[in-house]
């Protein structure tokens, strides 16, 4: 096997796991459908799911709560040896705290159009696409091949389809508060 | 008094609430120079300030834990009757948090150009400057008037003054780490 398919094999297993989180996060009801899993050294560091249902915290994305809990396991706050890999591409708030963790390299499934064509902010797309700081950042970004980038989006529909009531009472709780 | 002086002070008085609570970071060495007040109904919700090294989370900005810490208080995931204060401008990592969590109004006093001259990562400045995902946010943004600004950015110099010892050992961290 050469390098290139070796690369590929390893970035489809941990891409893989994210997508796990990501159902498991819809399953349970603890957030929206995404997932992210740390690796360092090839060791998978921790993988969690999107919190902010469960943790009344609009900040609990897949992405910033894999950050948190990586950080405080390798009790460090800098991820300089260690990659991320994310169901689906990262929000400006999760993709800056992945530049502030110094993590060196970033692999994501799904893009931002699938989140947004289910009700997702469209900002999502921002972090990076046609912004500065992503222009700045020091970090190699990679999409998933379309084998990994298509069992990612497979998660973002499944939930819009298995849950769509607590969807629905979503947009009107958003609605009644704004 | 104006409508105008009234809301000038208003923003003056929860600005140095802001301020202050960046001082306690300072004194407490709990992280950055930077602090944020949440405030509802004209009432302080919370009151945060930098604590990535006490939580050891990159992630534990001021604005970040103001948005976490009000959710949980008022036990709900949005803060759309609600304003920020934050003493520096936010990071996009924060200024992403402000906008998920649907904050009405936020209004900041040093400008980014301040944390960036003693040594922060110059993205801080990204998220209010010329990236798509300001443009397509949907709060008031004010920068503090003359005074709010000045008391606000002296809070930044005052801690590389009293901890320059801190600075230079956070720098040699980086350094390793990287």
């Amino acid at each position: 096997m050469d390098e290139a398919n070796a690369v590929r094999d390893r970035d489809h297993k941990f891409l893989t796991q994210a997508v796990e989180e990501a159902y498991k996060g819809v399953e349970s009801g603890d957030g929206g459908p995404f997932g992210a899993v740390v690796v360092c050294n090839d060791e998978v560091v921790v993988s969690c799911h999107n919190m902010v249902h469960k943790h009344t915290d609009p900040t609990a994305h897949a992405e910033v709560t894999a950050v948190r809990e990586a950080c405080k396991k390798l009790n460090r706050i800098e991820l300089a040896d260690c990659e991320i890999y994310a169901s689906c591409e990262p929000c400006p708030m999760c993709f800056g705290a992945i530049h502030l963790s110094r993590i060196k390299r970033l692999v994501y499934g799904a893009k931002a159009e699938a989140a947004i064509a289910i009700g997702f902010d469209d900002f999502i797309a921002d972090a990076l696409r046609g912004t500065g700081f992503y222009q700045k950042a020091q970090l190699e970004i990679k999409q998933a091949d379309g084998k990994g980038a298509l069992i990612a989006e497979q998660v973002v529909w499944v939930q819009t389809n298995e849950n769509a009531e607590k969807q629905q009472y979503s947009i009107e709780i958003r609605e009644i508060n704004n």
